[in-house]
């Protein structure tokens, strides 16, 4: 096995002055690589809010190199402690407002106003190394926490086998490696050579613009389907195991993920191929009892009906049905993996 | 109940002097409702070759009627019989190649020439008349037998009931009614409320563009989902039964359609929501014994990068796995429908 040159992408980092934020613009994936440097405290909210920087993950480390990008400048301007950070905690609940679902984007900035609070008294510029500091540090984390969890994806998998991915796990969500993509790219990494299959993921086609993207820049061999083909590459035998994320995980297993999980999963079941699931153990919600507690999101008709909100598909007024979520019942789930090891059923977290 | 005023589209039809036939050019639809007159040779072949009119049944019905209109041309031009004979079985050729691998097409075609070819010696008059009323037979046969096999299927459902649909298979591909959509229509007809749940089947999106149009013209309530919705609106209790078309049953009972639709049955089987496949007794070949027989169509990667082929999705190179068809296995399906009744597994036809 020869180890893979893989190409990641770094999609939230310091400038080298350390005045402003870039990112990868994945709103123009995967046809656009743009990457944007912001410093002002307009443009860093607008990347929230129209998804240039996505995933949960990916959204709190940006946050957090946002708010020391921001409390950069308010040291230049405020000599006292009090105005300082009254600035830093005034720009930190404004891009909290960017996206009020987005759990991990209130975590991480709660952990730096923490730290700036903490510091009071400290000369400022103390203050900002220190966040500085925690921002990488938050990075840094989830970095070892994706690493953690495909380290044990990767016990999972042999190489040369089939994989089939459904919507995006991957680093583009996250810090490097991803949640259900880490593997996969750790065992590039390590010089195994898997055989991806790429559910496209619709309406949205995550799976399509970026699995897909993030696989080839890795140099992983992968092939995209339409959803609707999980049946006919397990039936061939090309399936020998499934991988997705997870958006929140209830005591009992229950799983909650981008819409068509469920279905894959009783695929999966149907012809005998295991079904995993990758999450960070904070998304193991243990107040949510059975996946029956979880509420689905119901998205707008017009991301069915139009192709990318543009050219219509349907017939002018058609009623569609979007749920952008579904729940995966734990009997289906052949084992939950996070940072701290590999659950198998029966799940009680 | 009360009878719906349910709109049918007539998809192929005579102009009122019988000099050219008259269709809805189905390449614009859902957006544009747009009726063509044909009476060239050339234009009547490129409507086969573009798919102005698609579905096997409704193919055969257009080339009898046009094979007539040419044939009407040909009498005004040639008064010995040999000559308007050739003439005619010319067209008939060349038409036939226009999809080759229609076998509607030429089973048709083959039955208007073997009439042509038994009136030899009569007046071209004579056989003008047969060759018309031989058009309008099949037509009439296709909307009798779609009667038959919407009257068994209306048997499986009742009032109310949530029905799921795959692909198209309705009065667009054949003449009226359908075959998978026939008991639906047929309901709407009688009065019954039924609520379908349309896949909109990937790629080419055939659920989304045809079958949602042709029932909201019939005044069906109908709800267009993702393929891979399908899992959730049966956990929710939306669906009682899922009714899709054919393209091929083995002897087995094993049954090819368009792609997704084994991932639907076996879905269904895991909800215990009832799977019928609906076909005329000509999809049966007997001379195949098992579904894995059956050779799978291949179809180019663009249909699943590229939007419509023209907007691209995927990245750049990726590869793509376009099955046209899947097979889904005999024990999956609950029961197959024909205009000859309702066939139950273990099937052995």
């Amino acid at each position: 096995m020869t180890a893979m040159n893989a190409e990641y992408i770094e999609n939230v980092r310091f400038s080298s002055d350390g005045t402003s934020v870039i990112i990868l613009d994945q709103t123009l994936l995967p046809h656009k690589t743009v990457f944007l440097e912001l410093s002002e405290a307009d443009e860093l909210f607008e990347a929230i809010s129209v998804l240039r920087v996505r995933g949960a993950p990916a959204i709190g480390i940006f946050a957090a190199f946002a708010l020391y990008v921001i409390a950069r400048k308010a040291a230049d301007e405020h000599d006292d402690y009090d105005s300082f950070l009254a600035k830093v905690l005034g720009f930190s609940s404004y891009l909290c407002s960017a996206r009020p679902t987005a759990v991990n984007l209130s975590r991480q900035l709660g952990r730096m106003e923490t730290m700036a609070r903490s510091l009071a008294g400290s000369p400022v510029s103390v203050t900002l190394e220190a966040m500085k500091s925690e921002a990488l540090a938050i990075q840094r984390e989830d970095v070892d926490m994706c690493r953690a969890i495909s380290e044990y994806g990767l016990t999972l998998i042999r190489d040369g086998d089939g994989i089939l991915t459904h919507c995006n796990a991957g680093p583009l969500a996250t810090s490097k490696y991803g949640t259900g993509l880490g593997a996969i790219l750790l065992a590039a990494e390590r010089g195994m050579h898997l055989k991806v299959y790429c559910d496209e993921t619709r309406p949205l086609l995550q799976g399509a613009r970026l699995t897909v993207y993030e696989l080839m820049k890795a140099g992983v061999d992968c092939t995209l389907i339409c959803d609707n083909m999980a049946s006919i590459v397990m039936h061939e035998g090309k399936i020998d195991a499934v991988f997705t994320g997870c958006d929140r995980v209830a005591r009992n297993g229950d799983a909650a993920n981008k819409i068509g999980t469920s279905g894959a999963a009783i695929i999966a079941k149907h012809y005998g191929v295991p079904f995993y699931i990758f999450c960070p153990s904070t998304t193991i919600d243990r107040a949510c009892e059975t996946g029956a507690e979880i509420v689905i999101e119901q998205r707008p008709p017009h991301e069915i009906a139009s192709m990318f909100f543009e050219k219509p598909i349907a017939p002018e007024g058609a009623k569609c049905y979007n749920p952008a979520f579904d729940v995966t019942k734990a009997d289906l789930i052949t084992a939950i993996i996070t940072e701290k090891g590999i659950f198998r059923a029966p799940y009680n977290f």
